[in-house]
């Protein structure tokens, strides 16, 4: 992997660039679509290529390695096989996953055990492990092991899980550099920025994550239900730490305005289940505002979905429309409803992109911030 | 509408022919996806376009005039403008789904009374109201209302419900010829044969239907779970009562090999929510028969969904990744299951059609027959 700095914001911390990996290229600031278990929920592979323009989507290790399970990527030979999308594709460590949806969960310094959610079967998770899942499954992009703490997290716990997070990341990284990959193209491992809300825990970790040099640091434990402007402190406070010439993905994040405000502050990558899980509940993000499709005042509404977009789901098919498909529960609201989202979601970060490169990407964040998340 | 044989099958009593609408032609042979709330389940209507190469689908009037009711079609311009299919659309009557989905439902002389299965309000379905509905939701071919029987069903039952279907048939034929279009193109109201599975009703009736001289006929009340071959036999002794130059059309069915036979026995046309149904629960129709895709020997096979089918779905999946979809209840499953099934179908009337057109449909037909319905 190879990223490139392009242009840096004047009056922000906002930067554009480009990430290369053997599956293509990547322009940054970039949202990546979640492929839960190798697929975007109601979006083909295809609505990703050609109406999203995704240029890089998410795998989930927890739900991969527990269905369809390991052997199948061998056979295949990785996730872009199995699911024919040719771009690069980044996996989680599962450490998320094992935390909300494992059952009987105990972590432990060698690592978590958990029993699967589909099955009830037991399983181990530890750092050393996790690389090899994650060899296996092959993304292009793969994820420390480390703890999400909830939020609130006592400062005690916080202190200690983020440490243990530190070991872990040693661990990786050695079993990351001691294998070969699977397949016939890199890999890259980026490591974990963890410490809760606490500045001091976050300054210790975003210095310890920068010591291992990785292509790449990520930023988690945000967005697990502190408020915005905490997740701006420390997202400020991490990204003036971690290197500039690497990339900065922070996990899990979010809103439109989250992003907008976030790559302000030198973030270059997003992921969120947001755009796909709020469509499917009839909630869309457009260029004018976010609009709840169930409403009554949409029942009438001819016009496009969105006419600030031009795609091919906002061009062809009217608020009217969507609403009845929503309201009806067909699959078909939910496929428009997820491409649209995500539609918006790229745009976002692709005018983010111009903008920056452009040099008036601040006064355009602030004007946007406000228009995208007003409720129509 | 116009509709042309366009040739004649010297063994069979297939034939081919082009059907001509305002919203462009019809090769027959074919088969229509159901779109049930103006949407086919699952599947957008660029996929039914560009993979499925459907020339025409289907709208249910009893779901349309329940929602998103009927001002809405009058305010967009009817259901074309309404989904943003621009091709033909042919609208059943509604009588099928109030006697199969509405409660406490009342059949007199003048229509039938029912409560909706979504809010419990009431209705009223008559002769000329559902003229007036299919006017207003504006397909291309709209269909007379009738009473679909039940099977089995008594003689004399079979027969009341019969005459009455006639009286209506009346009433129908009156109304439309009455009223105007509302849009900016031609409607066309085809009759339907009832009978049950009596030859001598069945005859009756398509004489009855056959004077009214419409632009094409329809077969109802068959594939209600009478054996095929009493399907055959009725279809067979109503299509020599048809007159020859208009298309013929067996409502709700049924399997590729259904329609194989009864394209054999002069029909045109096919509509039936068995390819997108059983897309959803995981059965596949392919060009070798059919696939339970959520069964264990799928699992690891890595070839193509349907290797005969030139398709993006079939060429771009495996049947392990589209196990892993449909195992796994991903909407991607349903998607994917519900185009390629389509295809087939579409791809099957259509191989009728080149094999009717090339003088050898019968020993093709023969063979088919046996190889869609094998197990795989």
């Amino acid at each position: 992997m190879n990223f490139d700095v392009i242009k840096k914001d004047s009056r922000s911390k906002a930067r554009t660039g480009i990430i290369k990996t053997d599956h293509g290229s990547i322009q940054t600031p970039i949202f990546m679509p979640v492929g839960t278990a190798g697929a975007v929920k109601a979006v083909s592979q295809r609505e990703l290529e050609i109406d999203v323009k995704a240029e890089i989507i998410l795998g989930n290790t927890y739900h991969l390695y527990l269905r369809p399970g390991l052997s199948i990527f061998k056979k295949a030979g990785g996730l872009h096989k199995f699911n024919g999308w040719i771009k690069p594709i980044l996996t989680d460590s599962g450490g998320y996953q094992v935390y909300s949806l494992a059952a009987n969960r105990k972590i432990t310094e060698e690592g978590v055990t958990f029993k699967s959610h589909i099955d009830g079967s037991r399983h181990i998770f530890t750092p050393e492990g996790v690389m090899e899942v994650q060899r296996t499954i092959g993304a292009d992009i793969i994820m420390a092991f480390d703890e999400c703490t909830p939020y609130p997290c006592e400062y005690d716990y916080a202190k200690k899980s983020m440490e243990m997070t530190h070991r872990w990341l040693g661990r990786c990284c050695k079993k990351f550099d001691e294998t070969e990959v699977n397949y016939d193209y890199s890999q890259t491992l980026f490591p974990i920025v963890q410490g809760s809300t606490y500045p001091e825990l976050r300054k210790i970790s975003a210095e310890t994550i920068a010591s291992y040099e990785r292509e790449g640091n990520a930023i988690g434990g945000l967005s697990v239900g502190e408020p915005a402007e905490m997740m701006y402190e420390m997202t400020e406070l991490v990204c003036d730490i971690l290197p500039y010439d690497k990339p900065r993905y922070l996990m899990g994040v979010g809103t439109p305005a989250n992003i907008l405000e976030c790559i302000a502050l030198g973030i270059d990558m997003f992921d969120c289940v947001m755009p796909t899980r709020n469509a499917r509940n009839g909630m869309l993000f457009t260029t004018n505002g976010i609009i709840n499709i169930k409403n009554e005042i949409w029942k009438d509404d001819l016009s496009s979905i969105d006419e600030g977009l031009d795609s091919y789901v906002s061009n062809n098919f009217s608020k009217s429309y969507l609403r009845h498909l929503i309201i009806s529960k067909e699959i078909l609201g939910a496929q428009i409803a997820s491409i649209h989202n995500l539609t918006f979601y790229l745009w976002l970060v692709n005018q983010a992109r111009l903008k920056i490169n452009e040099g008036c990407f601040e006064d355009w964040k602030n004007h946007m911030v406000q228009k995208v998340m007003t409720r129509l």
